[in-house]
């Protein structure tokens, strides 16, 4: 049987994510409190596989995953899958009696702007999880949360304004990571993350590299290479999978010219 | 007499930058309690002059500053300023008998390996700036905060550890943004920000303008546009003052070729 690790305590939207990857396939689940955990425990062999957020579409990339990445050299990107998000303010008090807010940052971003006409100045207090949240939320008058509809039937809220996020394609990104490379199929993405020399113009040269071989860059984010300021390292997405001769080519010269490389994965491009 | 914002409560890193901006210049200090809050307030002339964090050298760059850079068009980087930043635990109990934690996350974040080691399990509660946690840890036995050392003298407070940062070199960026454009120097750097069309290869055409140019990219960072997944906004610095003919030019081709497209202004780049 599988053994499959996502973030705790029940209720996050990495589970929901994880439990649709495995659908009804006979598995065990692991739950974790945070994403380096989860990925550290992946890495180790605790598990093997693990769903973790890795971007949204309003609040950006979620760092900790990025720079677990990088981090653990034998980690690989086997499955993407999208998620719109449809954030619900939950709580047992009626709107006008709640006097606090639990969230996790995330959520916060995401309904910047009902959170500022309808929770005036509120105060929120920030948790590790969505599911965290609701937990607290349930066992303090006053208190309510934001989440998922699934949390206020785990921990028994109610829906107080459901869908309050500011644009209704809030979607989430997700990852299913493991130690074995996917299948490859005829449309998939390759992730890779690098780093570059302290010398001008050393980051378009490398960018050039896809430009000769005619492969789209999806995606470039930044992340610091936690070294000094100014140093960074690049995650950068391009269409196709690295088996194709010419993109094994361009990485092989990529590898070359970084100062520091990693392959994430080929997997397969995910649609809503 | 100038008006100048930073976020508050008394004792934010935010705080401590713009003293050091305004040294002994006459000036009326507004704070505000978060930094879109505060950028809103510079947009509309509440102030003068406002100091906000961008980057961090372990944490990366700070979203909500860059999403608002993006979204006030009247809003130009007038300065910046690096600062080595040092961590400390405060407490008024001894690190044995600390039971939880307040800290803003980006110190979570830069304090990773102390957290891991010294205080194994203690949870943490997040809250909006450091000086916050140290005004909550000061009133609550067995509570601790995670901050700058003014902030054990501002709120009375021991530091029970000092710089617990994972990195001595740990460096935050700060800006100084308002409505004027800084003097030129003969040291600077231009900031823009812009989208580029949905087509493959968009993003490599407008950075292949500066090498054109020859001009040196020193920075990119993407941002979601905040409308579907895969659309993205890019931050970009570059060498040189705006002014500089070769630049002015280069700008006037990027703004043509990008979808969206927005001038942070030109400023002396900043040394430790």
């Amino acid at each position: 049987m599988i053994k499959v690790g996502c973030l705790g305590p029940d209720g996050t939207f990495s589970q929901l994510a994880l439990r649709r990857y495995v659908e009804d396939k006979p598995h065990s689940e692991v739950q974790y409190p945070s994403i380096p955990e989860l990925m550290i425990a992946t890495s180790n062999d605790e598990v093997d596989l693990a769903v973790v957020p890795i971007e949204n579409s309003i609040e950006g990339g979620v760092n900790t995953t990025l720079d677990a990445l990088a981090l653990h050299p034998n980690l690989t990107i086997i499955c993407e899958m999208l998620f719109i998000v449809h954030q619900n303010l939950l709580s047992n008090s009626p709107l006008n009696e709640i006097t606090h807010i639990y969230s996790h940052p995330q959520p916060v971003g995401q309904c910047a702007r009902y959170i500022a006409s309808s929770l005036t100045g509120v105060p929120i207090e920030f948790t590790a999880s969505t599911a965290l949240a609701a937990q607290r939320a349930a066992n303090e008058k006053g208190a309510a949360a934001i989440g998922s509809d699934t949390l206020a039937d785990i921990y028994g809220l109610n829906i107080v304004t459901p869908a309050i996020e500011d644009n209704s394609s809030n979607t989430t990104r997700f990852i299913v990571i493991g130690k074995q490379a996917a299948i490859p199929t005829d449309c998939d993405k390759t992730s890779i993350v690098f780093g570059v020399e302290d010398k001008p113009g050393s980051l378009f040269k490398i960018l050039s590299i896809f430009d000769i071989f005619g492969i789209n860059m999806m995606k470039i984010e930044s992340r610091p290479a936690k070294t000094v300021l100014g140093e960074y390292l690049f995650f950068v997405d391009i269409e196709g999978n690295m088996q194709n001769k010419d993109i094994k080519k361009a990485l092989e010269l990529v590898q070359y010219k970084a100062s520091y490389y990693k392959n994430l994965g080929s997997y397969k491009k995910a649609e809503l």
